[in-house]
């Protein structure tokens, strides 16, 4: 999809720039999408199909939607057919941007057609939400609604969650937003090859998805889900998207074995998916990347921290409080979002705890949102070699990430991530309470929107609660940080810029 | 204070570094804080004299609380009068430190000797308020306080104000950290010569704010305030420090007058001080100051709209809300903390600014805490330049400040502080909530402790609330978020790396 003129690995322009052709030319971009988009139509006919199967309305809704949706694909295909040498850094930009924000208009259809009778803003949030993992939900009664619209919302967060690991290894790190470029290098010598290499690397990361998500459903179904279930929980897993097919969420099956299952699978879905295509390939080194270990030690001190104070200040049962934290610390921690109970009534410091992982997010390259652990780890260097070099001016500088030199350039992407994450959800935030809205539930919704975490706090939209009552103006705000976060905000501000249209 | 050796600017050791010597000669630290410390204990003469006029029983309290202090003040001074050529990093770090941890308990004893009869953690929680100009306390029934007391709460913080402005302009940009280092060449050029005109520095700083404070009392008086509280408000309103003489803080007075003066001299308390002095030098570049432009250009945008949005969806006549919000934007923004309402009752936008601006603060060189504007500044330009270098590589780099280029130093020290600032906040919050307070107070408390703001948010330390009802434990963390925060972090955080006592 991002491939360079000349064999040089960044995309530059052609200097002097020639006046005479347009700024950006959209023919390669919208057949792209449309090719994107022809995904999105033919996955609709597998709910269709289950909706004709069980003989309910939702398979007519499905099939319209499914040939409005691959017909106007095929239109853009066949207006659009250029042959795709070079794509520039931006088309690039408008090619990502116009993927994650037309694909989940066109796969709202289904909500608003479906007996769900949605409006477009619910049923675009929803499918915003799916899309990007996050999985906020405007849906109640999940437990009688009709299979072919549960399996949808599942297909959305799978499809999703395979299109960002995609993305993030083979796109953004030839953006170089964000400290990215930290991971060009490590695709380059896999991906950046000719493309032979580039559709293998991509077809094992495929595999990877695919694989650990059956491996998922079988150890669902053998622990007592339900066959559809057990689908559908593993496709909302593995994205770590959230999605349930029950009100309760994984609280609905009381079975500590399908809790503990989950938390596996929550994590392997937040670990970068490239290790797995390395380990398949015999790479030993897998088991010592410091990002999964740090990762992983983040996941295993707050549960543990929690679990002691639960047990100590309210009364539970160790082995109890252990599953409890493990799996919502996870839940939270993976930005996946399943809720086993309410840690809103945990108190103060369960509160803090998730209002904080909210922020942190997994490994690049899987499927997992928000600042992610690479950030901190570089932010961590920085700052212990900062202070060092200040109050101790004789210690040797030393930046390294994984025993390569830190650039300058990772470190300043890296630093103005955090400083426009931090902005972005204060904005959101703010304009969340402007709408009237509670600051618990402006500050944890704007920060959930933009990890694409899910659930936030308070008793709105807390993990027992529920985005439907929020005002229009909300949820198109909330949807707007999902797209932010998920494409790693850069790609979206960049072309919020008048500049970058004026060339 | 702090004077260099062989006339450069930073302060070495000694290469190669003599192993015979100690690590450091506390001597000249121990005389400077007795010398500081003989200061407590004569201002505590002055309420003792209004106890003593009153014939209450206070004035025996601070009497011998004066003795001990000036006793103690004594013996340090005398049994470490060593002659002060230079002093080291080392030794500053450690007197910063020490002074700002060990005047606060001597400070604190009249609270526990007077009728009062605090416990020792309540009065150093209010003491280190005081000094620290926080202005968060844990006394309630002010309004029928002794006025020995009332004053020697409102001194603490006067003399805390000014102590900080000198720190600021003297010492902090000489320790090179968190980005202070900016103000170094700015001092420099007016203090940083023999001593003499570095005292002719300090005394014009401190002149301009006794002729502030005057200015404010006099103003106050006249606008209907008692004479006492007109001296006790003036006291705390140039200092940004916040404590009253009444439970209900500037809702007592009910007078429009005396709440846009006390929006002037909030204001007035918060830029920075060697504007002042430069003005009365007939320097005419003050008010075109950028820092000065931006912060009240936030002031102006925060409580227009707050005022705006109150009108529209709470009723309020815009008159009214203009004035309501004026106050509390600028009270916090700051860092003073006085109330004229409780504005968590005026919805999630209101409680989402007044969150915001906990973290904004003054300019550098007031009596104002917090991140402060030239941080953001910093911050805003390498982003702007960051994002215009990462999209628009033809573009021209600029990093100027004021028309400086912006050294990587400060750049560096500017991001790292802002990161260790929100990890201070996060870790302080999660410490209280671990003591079983609910998240919104742990949260508002540890940002309004470290921010040296005072009120939090939420109905136990929100603008209506009181911080007598915490646990000890919680109250020394607060206190510590105090120092931490007027210390600027680093100070404090590199004396706790033992590597700063091995050498």
């Amino acid at each position: 999809m991002a491939c360079s003129s000349g064999g040089s690995t960044t995309m530059v322009f052609p200097a002097p720039y020639r006046r005479q052709e347009p700024l950006i030319d959209f023919r390669p971009v919208l057949l792209v999408v449309g090719l994107l988009l022809l995904i999105v139509g033919v996955a609709m006919l597998l709910p269709s199909l289950v909706g004709f199967a069980r003989g309910s309305p939702n398979g007519e809704a499905f099939f319209a939607s499914a040939s409005f949706t691959v017909a106007v694909a095929g239109l853009m295909v066949a207006a659009n057919r250029v042959p795709i040498l070079t794509i520039t850094r931006r088309q690039t930009f408008v090619l990502v941007a116009l993927a994650w924000t037309g694909l989940p208009a066109f796969a709202a259809l289904p909500f608003v057609f479906s007996e769900l009778d949605l409006s477009f803003t619910d049923a675009y949030f929803e499918a915003m939400s799916g899309v990007t993992t996050t999985g906020s939900t405007v849906l109640v009664g999940l437990d009688q609604m009709a299979p072919s619209l549960l399996l949808w919302r599942a297909l959305l967060q799978w499809l999703g969650g395979i299109g960002i690991i995609v993305m993030a290894m083979a796109i953004l790190p030839l953006l170089r937003t964000g400290g990215m470029q930290l991971f060009h290098a490590e695709s380059s010598d896999r991906y950046e090859k000719p493309f032979p290499r580039a559709t293998q690397f991509v077809s094992a990361l495929v595999l990877a998805y695919v694989l650990l998500s059956i491996a998922c459903g079988v150890a669902y179904r053998l622990a007592g889900m339900t066959m559809f279930d057990a689908v559908i929980h593993a496709m909302t897993t593995l994205s770590t998207g959230g999605y349930s097919s029950h009100d309760a969420s994984f609280g609905h099956f009381k079975s500590p074995l399908i809790e503990w299952l989950a938390v596996l699978f929550m994590l392997a879905g937040a670990l970068p998916f490239v290790l797995y295509v390395r380990a398949a390939r015999g790479d030993a080194k897998v088991l010592r990347d410091r990002q999964v270990q740090v990762f992983l030690t983040v996941v295993l001190i707050s549960s543990l921290a929690l679990a002691a104070w639960l047990t100590t200040y309210k009364g539970l049962l160790l082995l109890d409080a252990v599953r409890l934290t493990a799996f919502n610390v996870t839940s939270v921690i993976t930005t996946t979002g399943f809720a086993s109970a309410d840690y809103n009534l945990w108190g103060g410091l369960a509160v803090g705890i998730m209002f904080y992982l909210t922020f942190v997010g997994g490994c690049t390259g899987s499927t997992a949102g928000a600042i992610k652990i690479f950030r901190f780890r570089v932010m961590a260097i920085v700052l212990s070699d900062h202070l060092l070099q200040r109050f101790y001016p004789h210690g040797v500088s030393n930046r390294t990430y994984d025993g390569k030199p830190l650039d300058e350039d990772v470190v300043e992407g890296v630093l103005a991530f955090a400083v426009v994450y931090a902005t972005s959800v204060g904005a959101i935030a703010l304009g969340l309470a402007a709408l009237d809205l509670d600051w618990i539930t402006s500050l944890s919704g704007a920060a959930t929107a933009v990890g694409n975490v899910g659930p936030g706090l308070g008793e709105i939209i807390g993990p027992a609660g529920n985005f439907a009552s929020l005002p229009d103006g909300a949820k198109w705000l909330l949807a707007f940080g999902m797209l932010l976060g998920r494409l790693e905000l850069f790609t979206v501000i960049v072309l919020l810029a008048p500049r970058f249209w004026r060339g």
